[in-house]
């Protein structure tokens, strides 16, 4: 009976599954901001390399993995997939849970699966220097540690709330080379006229986007990069999923239900995608459930339209499950799913009803992550917590009925940075937001016009 | 070319190498602190398991491991062993680099090796609570993860200068269940008597040693814990060396060099003795080197006598290279290696010429472990990248003469809670203290007399 399921470095997938291939209708497509028409390609090159808008909208089922991203990836995958045995044991549940975790990369979380890959493709294509921006730092710290290894320059423009609050996160960035600085900044347009305004500004997401995408446009040999939401994104990460299959496979496991936490929606689609494609094609019925904070509920309660990526409204427009571009989400701890949006792909699948989606509230997320960390001794990212409580609710069910299900999540990352809010959850200090249906309503009163 | 050595779960250690059954001499007893005579198992007792106290005195080559035990460290064991070839790369050195990377535990480093051991061994002799002291952490949350998983209390005195500058390492600690209270607390005599003099001060290890140790004797079914020194706890670790053998020998490689950083001496112990035993066994040359601060040179620049384990006298007399029981070291940010002794297992390889010991400033210790985090992606902890800069060292001799020697070091643990010290570095803010020769000179006039 393992604990951990190891494979070998070689069988990292040499393929990243594309789940465009098996939709029976196609993806919409991303929609020029001004003109509200189809973007093409070229609209994309200012700031993206060409093979990663080959990739965006690329159909082929499979999409070869180049072989210095793999060497790279071996620094710590595959991944293990871990057995909760102690889990089990603790909930007395008939259930078999299995996760698969995600933090042992160096900056701790799956956000490097894609930094490595995008980084990579735009080192090929002659670009120095990347520009990006960061809310809590795991994309900006996977980033920095990304373009360290291939030797590129990297500029990140960190929300200053999170820069002030979460230094640890900043000094990370600092190790690995990377220029990181609060936004607003002065250093861009953008930022120099919110800072004018208002000097003392925390920041927010949408105004460091338009930082790190104006900073790519008006420097030589720069691009911009994105951690999540995006076709080539979400395909990146696909190896989880398929890594997690043949891990399963070893254990003479198949997965009953699958569980991924959903922000902007790579990590749920790197475990699910690969399952959804079986269910497809194999006719397998696995449940897939992607897990949101009730404060921030794109999926459950969020429109199927077409919407800006970004506060500015600067991005092409997306069609995707949104609660508005404008929306602000409360400050949960669970920084990586305050995204007003879900990504594309994810909401096609859940629009196309094959998979379903249910929300939660922060203090039983934590009571959840406590519980797990107590039982597993891996102290999860609130984030992945977000999973957790679902998982554990599901086990309990099965000790209800009896059930000997198999269930499978994806424990995207460690809690190490984030150690202050389970702090405040043990001081019974954290608030359960209540699902913010007004100011969602406002919001979504504002969604552009598509031609 | 494989980046990671793996071995299966079912590969882990079944039993602890005991160096002690390979010395030509014995190893000179614990020393009673009041009569000055031996110290015999019954002295032990009121806050020792029986089955430490035998591991301790223990002249067995081998001890069997519980399953249990092996159980739980399947959790994160066996460790990987890498191979370091972007730091080789970036060296341009011929020299192989292979490093056993103990930070994949849950509490990020080798000491909960023995800490599920000694927290086992207790359980099993009816104990229900713990007591232990702390200087930066690492020790007590490893304690507070293993009392977690087999369900007994756990107090951990932590000294109070850390307990504010780390909050987060108090924080995983409360995660885990245990209670952590900043040293000298009003929660015992020592602490309060302490207290009363200077309510402000920010206490020493030596001070909560004897927290904890009273603690330990004045409460029903508590013990007490060390998380180094100690001969039973450096057999604990000698999981990690057995480990990168087999590794080694996976990858088809000897080691050349063994290079291990060296506090208390228990990551030291467990990394190096399996090789000290080829050594003696199968007359290998393996260079085997303890790398230790500038500003706390215990084997470099101490006396090889008999000392005190605590500040204040109250532990047994240990034969040890010390730096005097009351020389309190400059604050370095390597905590884990601020110990005025080392443990007498290591300090009798010193003394017999068996291992070779060197020390090193802060500030190249720092530019190592950024060299390190930039060419391999893990951050290590500040104790760690004392070894690394002697494994750099020496990979640049190689690259000077041409030899493609093999050398192996142990990367005790990731440095997520100490980047403020990287900060620092960055900064040019880190003092590199120089060799406190006065203050040791001062300490050593006031050994203990042994009869």
């Amino acid at each position: 009976m393992k604990t951990k399921i190891i494979l070998d470095e070689n069988e990292i997938p040499k393929k990243w599954y594309n789940i465009q291939a098996d939709f029976e209708t196609p993806l919409s497509p991303p929609m020029h901001p001004q003109t509200g028409k189809p973007v093409g390609p070229s609209d994309l090159e200012p700031i993206f390399p060409k093979e990663l808008i080959r990739q965006e909208m690329c159909q082929d089922r499979y999409v070869d993995i180049p072989g210095e991203v793999r060497d790279i990836l071996t620094l710590w995958r595959p991944s293990p997939l871990f057995r909760a045995h102690n889990l089990e044991r603790v909930l007395k549940t008939p259930a078999k849970i299995y996760y698969k975790y995600e933090g042992v990369s160096p900056p701790g979380s799956h956000k490097p699966n894609t930094a490595i890959a995008q980084t990579y493709y735009n080192m090929k294509e002659g670009i120095e220097r990347i520009a990006t921006e960061t809310g809590a730092g795991q994309w900006g710290s996977s980033l920095a540690f990304a373009t360290q290894l291939f030797g590129l320059e990297c500029k990140v423009y960190m929300v200053r709330g999170s820069y002030d609050q979460k230094p640890y996160r900043k000094m990370m960035m600092q190790v690995w080379g990377a220029e990181c600085v609060p936004s607003p900044s002065p250093d861009t347009n953008s930022g120099r006229a919110i800072l004018a305004k208002d000097p003392n500004t925390p920041g927010s997401l949408g105004i460091a986007i338009s930082e790190a995408v104006e900073d790519a446009a008006t420097h030589d040999n720069t691009n911009y990069a994105l951690g999540s939401v995006l076709n080539h994104v979400c395909l990146h990460q696909t190896i989880i999923g398929q890594e997690a299959q043949k891990q399963l496979a070893m254990d003479e496991a198949t997965a009953d239900i699958v569980i991924g936490s959903a922000g902007g929606g790579s990590n749920f689609a790197g475990i699910a995608f690969p399952f959804v494609k079986d269910n497809i094609d194999k006719k397998t019925e696995t449940e897939i459930i992607a897990v949101e904070p009730a404060a921030c509920p794109s999926l459950t309660k969020g429109l199927y339209v077409y919407d800006f990526g970004d506060v500015a409204g600067l991005t092409p427009m997306l069609k995707m499950f949104t609660l508005g571009h404008d929306f602000i989400p409360p400050s949960i701890h669970a920084g990586g799913l305050r995204y007003h949006g879900m990504a594309p792909l994810v909401s096609k699948l859940h629009a196309d009803n094959l998979i379903t989606a249910t929300s939660v509230h922060q203090n039983r997320v934590f009571e959840a992550a406590a519980t797990f960390a107590r039982a597993e001794g891996i102290i999860p990212a609130p984030e992945a917590a977000h999973a957790i409580r679902v998982v554990i609710d599901k086990a309990l069910e099965c000790k209800q009925t009896g059930e000997e299900k198999t269930i499978l999540f994806n424990n995207t990352g460690h809690g190490h940075f984030d150690l202050s809010s389970y702090e405040a959850y043990f001081a019974g200090t954290l608030p359960d937001y209540e699902y913010p249906a007004d100011l969602i309503a406002e919001s979504l009163k504002n969604l552009p016009h598509v031609a």
